[in-house]
């Protein structure tokens, strides 16, 4: 899909689903057995998507629309791509990123279901990729949001939602799964980092 | 074109052409008429927009792609129409603005023919606007890029070009002007700032 020999593998997951601890699992794990693994993050993930992923989160909610901050983040994706990812693939390590497009796909629609044409249109015009393989960590959204509001910070934009809007979050995930079937993976979030961690191994091993 | 009752102006031209010292004149004409005129710049033209302009002119020339900086542009372009250009069409102003999408075009069809697709495709998506009037203050390329130097600072990475290139980009705006020639207006600007400006006046009142 990329061109790439490596593999391109992404977590997704509502807030507090723990996504990240398992993007870190898996990286160690594949380490581990010899393999070069790149750990990466979006928003953000390359030095200029980083700062692109700042000028987004930082200050007013309010001062971009919606509009402006799909271009954004479309443009910080695209730099993410270039600098981090494509180099990692082209050279055979597996890149593992912990949210990636399907995210956009997920809030966008979510705020502004109108959006997603455009953000289809723009994610063809100038990003083309999709993981090899996408593990959704799937999780009752009432114990996720309890996780997610006890470790906020100042840049929690994203995860100041109630819980109404936590089950709109997982659902549309779910529905993301079922659009792009054949790369998406479901993993039950709802026990222990080292049980889910298990069910991730297998997904990838059964992908592979 | 834009909803508003206002009248959107561009001036175009190559660096040391003199549009922006038209673009002040014509604004200070029209505003002792007694209209009220938006005398604005791209990139920038919005508080968002002026970081975005920020972000992407400072550092490294190579520091992004010419896809990543189109996406950025893009995502100014559309904070700029939302918070300054669309308010003010919408009270009634006369909205001035010293570039506008053409320099995106002509820039990015010189650099990189290939994305004028692109750039064409995300200007419908996220701007869907342009001028109704553009006038292209149109200039020997060896005298503009004598001005252009002449008072260049830190920022001034489009301009850090030869006279070969400053040809190609007076070629590229005079192939713009042919092909939205509906709004486009060339003026002779080999001349004072005056008599510049009085053609400009006239061209105004001739569209008007």
């Amino acid at each position: 899909m990329t061109g790439g020999t490596g593999l391109f593998i992404s977590f997704e997951g509502i807030d507090g689903s723990g996504k990240s601890t398992q993007a870190r699992l898996l990286a160690e794990h594949l380490r581990s057995t010899g393999r070069e693994v790149v750990l990466t993050r979006e928003p953000g993930g390359s030095p200029g998507a980083e700062e692109i992923r700042a000028l987004v989160l930082q200050g007013d909610p309010e001062r971009w629309s919606a509009e402006t901050e799909l271009l954004l983040f479309t443009a910080a994706r695209r730099d993410h791509l270039e600098r981090t990812i494509r180099p990692a693939l082209a050279r055979g390590a597996t890149v593992i990123c912990d949210r990636f497009a399907d995210s956009t796909r997920m809030y966008q629609g979510l705020s502004r279901g109108d959006l997603r044409g455009a953000v289809d249109t723009l994610h063809a015009l100038m990003i083309g990729v999709e993981p090899d393989l996408t593990l959704l960590i799937d999780m009752d959204p009432e114990a996720a949001l309890a996780r997610a509001k006890a470790r906020a910070t100042a840049e929690e934009r994203f995860e100041d939602f109630g819980l109404p809007l936590q089950q709109k979050m997982r659902a549309g995930f779910l529905a993301l799964a079922a659009e792009f079937s054949g790369r998406f993976r479901i993993v039950d979030g709802n026990r222990a980092p080292e049980a889910v961690a298990q069910d991730v191994r297998a997904a990838l091993q059964a992908q592979a």
